[in-house]
């Protein structure tokens, strides 16, 4: 009784993740003769993961089928679904952002220029997917997940759910609690907010409450585990002393990337990311976990590489026969074959999140089957939370939005300028005129103007005269 | 034809104010007969204030009726109009508050405590007039307007209207572009936004858009001004580099007290604030400025106690016999009287500044007659000036309001964290905790509490170890 779909697959050059769907789709015999359609602007790379994701399916027996192009409107046409993970910003050119604000006094690059280059290709594939596959899903699995879902659903009639995986991070605090989260239905739980800014308002193990037990976690065990605990991954920091902190600062556990953010506080050197996020890398976002992260990609990519050149190795060995934790495929499987369950979706908001306008694309529960993903309204979260982290981030993605649709360069500038590690009005405007000269950004640098005859660069002017 | 009705001032202590008040009063015959009750905790200055303002009325030939007591309830009784004046900070508190903010390395105080002081003031008198005079109007005239009104219009059944100068910077601008303003009527302007944060919407000149003019000015005598102007009193900011500034970033003019704010970079240092603000004094808010502003405050003092002490004075000539420019005795003869007029009001939302939610109160121009204080609903303000200055205020306020109502010292600190001066968290935990100690914060050091057993204060108890 399987039911075949067709699914494009946009910016399937991220091995893991396609790797990773068509074993899900395998493993999902509902879906049983589905095309999966492969869209990559680097041929290469986009030939060897088709090839190797057709060994695999072929290892596992499956009647998956699998196909490729250069072409986005060909990869849509008759789409079911398409799911963009696609990024227009490398890895190498991100640092190289960072390198040029660290020579202006920036720590780690914290300049906030927007996601231009992103916003731009979801804007692309939402609008291809009007005129292609206007009924079909799109799951945005690539970020800036809030503001790029907000912005499609504000702009055109596709129907976006965008997917995150940070909510998992209540797992982690369950096992560094020492409860069993081998059945993860032993766990209850409800982190609602933003992408990214998500707060655990509800946590139960096997019906009792956890978060007295946090408490007492934190008490008697917190100061030991800080001072002794080597992360493992660069994200390892949801029982960090930096997240522990924010969880008393704002009264709930943030959950996931959430405590990447948090205030800048937390972000001013490396010393103070230690201190915070722990050794040996201070959390994600530092100058020695990045590269750590990014070497690990590069690994994980040549042995890709090697069982690609390698036609007798076993796909299956090397990665395994076990479903992915992601949610693509089950919500897939949820929403043609009515085979319901309960996800962590990111969708319009009218109503769910209560406090947050009705065209923000918020992160909430849902319950997904054959009626479509239906978001659960939540409880309000706590007005301090709302005050002094949701809704500012409301402000941060209305004004990033607005910018990318007028083209007002005054606009970055206040955002350069609002950046808490910005010194001086002149220090602003130059680290700007620097990144938007940078080579990548000719379309940005033509399409954020300033007002004419202005006197807002006039102080830099003088200083570069004298 | 009089209407003759009963007016209590609280804070009546404010000399320039209350005479203002009187003078205003008896040169409105509409309201002849009526009773000024003067209120204020300061014995001596009250019975100096009222008995000067007794002499003003008989030289006037005025049968105005004037009272006085320290107690707050006498003076409410049967009060028609309130007008609440007062302030619960000296200036010499708000300098000992700079001067230890100072000392952990804060340009000109900017640490953000909030107003408890005075919020708890507002609350005390609204909470007595509903026991006392609950149908009353409050007038009130003294900061913070735009927090307090809407925590008093939240909290209470009474109705509040809060006044302030700001909206006048609008004639300083025609009177510098060489306009004639003797006849205000040559205007036609609109600025609405929140208190201290309004932007000039609408400017006619006979009929005539002004910003063309403007514009012009900036070209071609904008840079001679900035360099040959200098201030004549410490606020004559309206037409300097950083209004135009703001004007230019923003894309409105920023009218009276609003460009006092408008961004961080403004506000950093004597030189920054000369750069901005002119000559002598870089605007109203520096240490070059504020104790010229309080030396005057005191001149004036000093002149009111020598006409006081010296009955065969004539306090008219010392006063004048010309109306001031307050609204307060327009606003009441208008509700009183139906002598209708146009006025620029701080009154609860409910849809007048779209965008905003109805139960903020926001400044906007409103039609006063015998059936009430009518908001004119405005045209919506350009998303730029909402996103960027409008609702990142709207949730300064709702957090002001939230800590002050919650007594939560972690919004406290978020708050100092959120300064921009503040660079470190240390820093900003140590500033508050020695704020907090003050002579005169006893009430607040009380009120505002940490969570129990948290680890916000480790650091800094660390580093105390040491």
């Amino acid at each position: 009784m399987a039911t075949p779909i067709k699914i494009a697959v946009v910016g399937a050059g991220s091995a893991t993740f396609s790797l990773g769907l068509v074993k899900d789709l395998c493993l999902t015999p509902n879906l049983a003769g589905s095309l999966v359609h492969f869209m990559d602007i680097d041929a290469d790379r986009l030939d060897m993961i088709t090839k190797l994701a057709q060994r695999y399916s072929n290892e596992l027996g499956s009647d998956l089928r699998i196909a490729n192009t250069l072409d986005l409107r060909t990869a849509l046409t008759d789409a079911d679904f398409v799911i963009n993970t696609a990024s227009a910003t490398s890895h190498y050119h991100q640092r190289a952002m960072r390198d040029l604000t660290d020579k202006h006094g920036y720590y780690y690059g914290r300049v906030n220029l927007g996601a231009y280059k992103n916003l731009q290709l979801m804007m692309d594939v939402a609008h291809e997917m009007e005129e292609t596959c206007p009924d079909a899903w799109l799951i945005q699995s690539g970020n800036p997940v809030y503001e790029g879902c907000t912005l499609m659903t504000r702009e055109t009639d596709i129907k976006v759910c965008g997917l995150c995986h940070g909510h998992y991070g209540v797992y982690n605090i369950a096992r560094v609690l020492g409860l069993d989260v081998d059945d993860m239905s032993n766990l209850t739980w409800e982190a609602p907010g933003l992408n990214h800014n998500i707060w655990l308002t509800h946590f139960y193990y096997k019906g009792e409450n956890v978060y007295p037990l946090l408490d007492q976690w934190i008490e008697e065990h917190g100061e030991e585990y800080w001072r002794t605990h080597v992360a493992d991954r660069t994200h390892d920091i949801q029982m960090s002393r930096g997240t522990i902190h924010q969880y008393q600062m704002f009264g709930l556990m943030p959950i996931g990337d959430t405590p990447r953010r948090g205030g800048w506080w937390y972000h001013t050197d490396i010393e103070t990311k230690k201190h915070w996020f722990g050794e040996p890398w201070g959390g994600p976002d530092t100058e020695l976990a990045r590269p750590f992260y990014v070497q690990n990609l590069e690994k994980k990519m040549a042995q890709i590489h090697q069982v690609a050149n390698d036609p007798k190795a076993s796909v299956v060995s090397v990665f395994g026969a076990q479903k992915t934790r992601e949610q693509q495929v089950p919500i897939i499987d949820g929403l043609v074959n009515n085979n319901e369950g309960y996800f962590q979706v990111n969708v319009p908001n009218y109503g769910a999140l209560p406090g947050v306008p009705d065209n923000v694309v918020v992160e909430v529960p849902a319950l997904v089957n054959k009626k479509g993903i239906q978001p659960i309204r939540v409880e309000p979260l706590p007005e301090k939370i709302m005050y002094e982290q949701i809704l500012p981030e409301w402000l941060d993605m209305e004004r990033e939005l607005l910018a990318f649709q007028t083209g007002d360069r005054t606009m970055l500038l206040w955002n350069v300028l609002e950046s808490q590690q910005t010194q001086s009005y002149d220090q602003a405007v130059v680290v700007l005129e620097e990144l938007l000269d940078m080579a990548g950004h000719e379309d940005m640098n033509e399409h954020y103007q300033y007002p004419e005859n202005n006197i807002l660069l006039d102080s830099v002017r003088r200083r570069a005269l004298r």
